[in-house]
């Protein structure tokens, strides 16, 4: 008999599934990384068990939109608009962000990430193959991806070179390893890669059969610049240059028209909505109501550290339903609803519902272990609403990418955090003496 | 030598005192409940010792509005507009808060204040005498008072009565003892109080020496209907009625004019701002910015768990300063001041900031140890905006009210928080049937 985890016990089983059932006194057999087999607490037989008594199991969340590098600029640009954070974050990058300290601040960025239940996660950064290798090592299912700007950057790479490494990128993808994850490209945005050269992206992403992420709407600003440039929103700019073809997930999407958003629901585009960052750089407050009506696809993320500070994913959901209350009704929150955006509808959002987003028999096994004997998640009359108003990162337990254990009891298991903390600790040293500069 | 505690070995130490200090390295001998001693690392004596090495100390956190007792109505009307709202809770209220069951549900929410770093808070609720006994008994710094309305409320009592009981109120806050709270007279609001009854409270508030605590401007909707039957808005009624000479502490005050601010800054009255639960039921967002600069004293409060629940002052802190950046601008967030506004300023707005809410020699031990050493505590770029924006429950290991160690490695030390639980559990059960019926 091959090795077979059966996870037994489970007080409240979270599923996700079509009919979102919740089970009682359930048990989840899960083999070669996949769930096998899910029955009734003590009905599965086993190589190995977990009890999960007191505990709720729920698909591992999902953030389709982070930086995780940039954890280790926590807390770096504080109280300032949006000029004064962009240059200070620009400094520091210039100063640390090399290939290593890339893979470093993934490394940080993606234990955080599992240690609060985060399973799946879409970062968009420099040196995409060094930050893959650090966030596999932790355990994450990490979509990362080529990105594109016209100028040469931080990572000095000049236009062919980008061309050249992202024709790569599934060949370098499958040496990595790790947990299974889509081909993604990256370019950063319309305000910082041409018309011309986004087309060239779809281009290549047709040919690898990848998918596409950037930055689309974030500000108001940005809207102005890229429609001043080239007489077109940048959402228009996506249709024309074939970006939109490719199952395209916009990062924020804050500003999106009425036709921005016609548009993207006939391409089955999506937007990575992240509610904190917004809020907390002030760039507005997307009204997602408007774009699920629509049939645009939503995800939620993080954003990342520079501007959220942290990547949990707990506190994102709490502030999307908040500001469907604000910005709608509180009549059209359905905590059921947004805890579908942090999983299933997520995982829809980056086309990757076929593999993760719910607990279901042939689906990855990503799963999370909650602790909900505690006082503030007791009792339980609604348990959606203990997920997005009353669970936190700190009720997480036990984590599961590919039925792998890489949490235990609140621990990652792949890697030595102290180790990871350690290190991050030393090389932001290198900023003391650039604050003074700025 | 007697009783002499020394917390040791503090990696940071957050005073929050006038100069707003943060020591590196340091130590406090407590003694008879006080901060007797701010000094180095090693540099004291005491009669036992606790090691707060990879930690950081501050003060503990103050709730300036919360109906703890309703933490057992914790997501029981979800997705539905104020009217719905209401519905629920008063139907659930009428079915099981009877005294016993006040006391009950402010015990587990006291539980759950003082898990997550909060060691003073200022609770509205029926039957205060219950629900102070409650929380005294899991060691909370609870500021209860006898709640007026015009009408027998639940709890059975008459206009004579509750007037009765407000006079005997400093009586029973002795009997009961517990850590010293100031006497808080609760009328519930404008709006079911009429102006002739607020002017007999304000006068037994003079006789008592009491402060005053009731909820004003929470919604637009309650504007329009005092303004309707009293040509006036509730703050111009709380002035006249001399509410407003008893350094009045307002629940919510989202929708105060700029006359409503003038007249509260020259009484020195304070507002509680919730942004969680004001967010949640669509109340509206308060701009807290005008307040301060006009003089208007804040403190942060999250609420009963009815609306916003949970009681996690972390993420009230949170949102409070992502409000302030979305309604003015990031760069009017300054994480120091929102960090301040939940300990030393939550404390003047309550009257009680020469006992409470920094760490100075001379007052009370209400001190909470976070553990930093964790991946998304890591790296400290800004020790405020960490507090703020990554600090979470989870985090908090030890707290001390008056010196007395009430939650030690994340586990309460004078109760037993699986009995509250079990408890909880138990009498929420008579709210079954009740569901079918709403």
């Amino acid at each position: 008999m091959s090795e077979r985890l059966v996870i037994d016990d489970i007080d409240y089983l979270v599923t996700c599934d079509p009919q979102n059932r919740v089970l009682r006194d359930a048990s989840i057999a899960i083999e070669g990384g996949k769930v096998v087999e899910i029955g009734s607490s003590g009905s599965l037989q086993g190589t190995r068990s977990f009890s999960a008594q007191g505990r709720m199991i729920t698909p591992g969340l999902i953030n389709t939109h982070t930086h995780l590098a940039m954890t280790l600029l926590r807390g770096w640009a504080e109280g300032v608009d949006l000029d004064g954070f962009l240059k200070r974050v620009w400094a520091a990058e210039g100063a640390i962000m090399d290939e290593a300290t890339c893979k470093l601040g993934t490394e940080l960025g993606a234990l955080e990430a599992i240690l609060s239940g985060t399973t799946t996660a879409l970062d968009m950064y420099l040196h995409p193959q060094a930050t893959h290798q650090g966030a596999v090592r932790v355990g994450l299912r990490h979509i990362a991806g080529p990105i594109f700007f016209d100028f040469p950057g931080l990572d000095s790479l000049q236009w062919p070179d980008r061309i050249a490494f992202a024709k790569s990128w599934p060949l370098r993808l499958a040496e990595i390893g790790g947990p299974w994850v889509p081909t993604y490209l990256m370019p950063h945005s319309t305000y910082t890669d041409s018309p011309e050269h986004l087309h060239e992206i779809s281009e290549i992403a047709k040919e690898l059969d990848a998918f596409i992420h950037l930055h689309v709407s974030e500000t108001l600003a940005e809207n102005a610049d890229v429609q001043g440039r080239y007489q077109k929103s940048p959402v228009e700019i996506l249709e024309r240059s074939g970006i939109l073809d490719r199952h395209t997930i916009y990062g924020h999407g804050v500003h999106l028209s009425d036709s921005d958003i016609t548009i993207t629901a006939k391409h089955k585009g999506a937007v990575a909505h992240c509610p904190g960052s917004n809020m907390k750089l002030g760039s507005g407050l997307a009204d997602i109501t408007t774009f699920l009506d629509s049939g645009v696809k939503v995800g939620i993320g993080t954003d990342g550290c520079s501007s959220s500070n942290d990547l949990d994913m707990w506190q994102a959901m709490r502030m999307a339903a908040h500001l469907i209350a604000v910005k709608r009704s509180p009549s059209k929150v359905d905590a059921s609803s947004i805890f579908r955006l942090a999983t299933i509808d997520g995982a829809r959002a980056l086309n990757i519902s076929e593999q993760v987003g719910s607990i279901e028999v042939g689906k990855c096994a990503d799963l999370i272990a909650i602790d909900v004997a505690k006082p503030h998640l007791t009792p339980i009359h609604d348990i959606f609403a203990l997920l997005v108003f009353a669970v936190g990162r700190g009720d997480v337990t036990d984590v599961w990418v590919d039925g792998d254990h890489v949490v235990e009891s609140a621990t990652a298991t792949k890697v030595d955090a102290n180790e990871i903390m350690a290190r991050s600790n030393e090389r932001v040293r290198a900023l003391k003496s650039l604050e003074k500069s700025l």
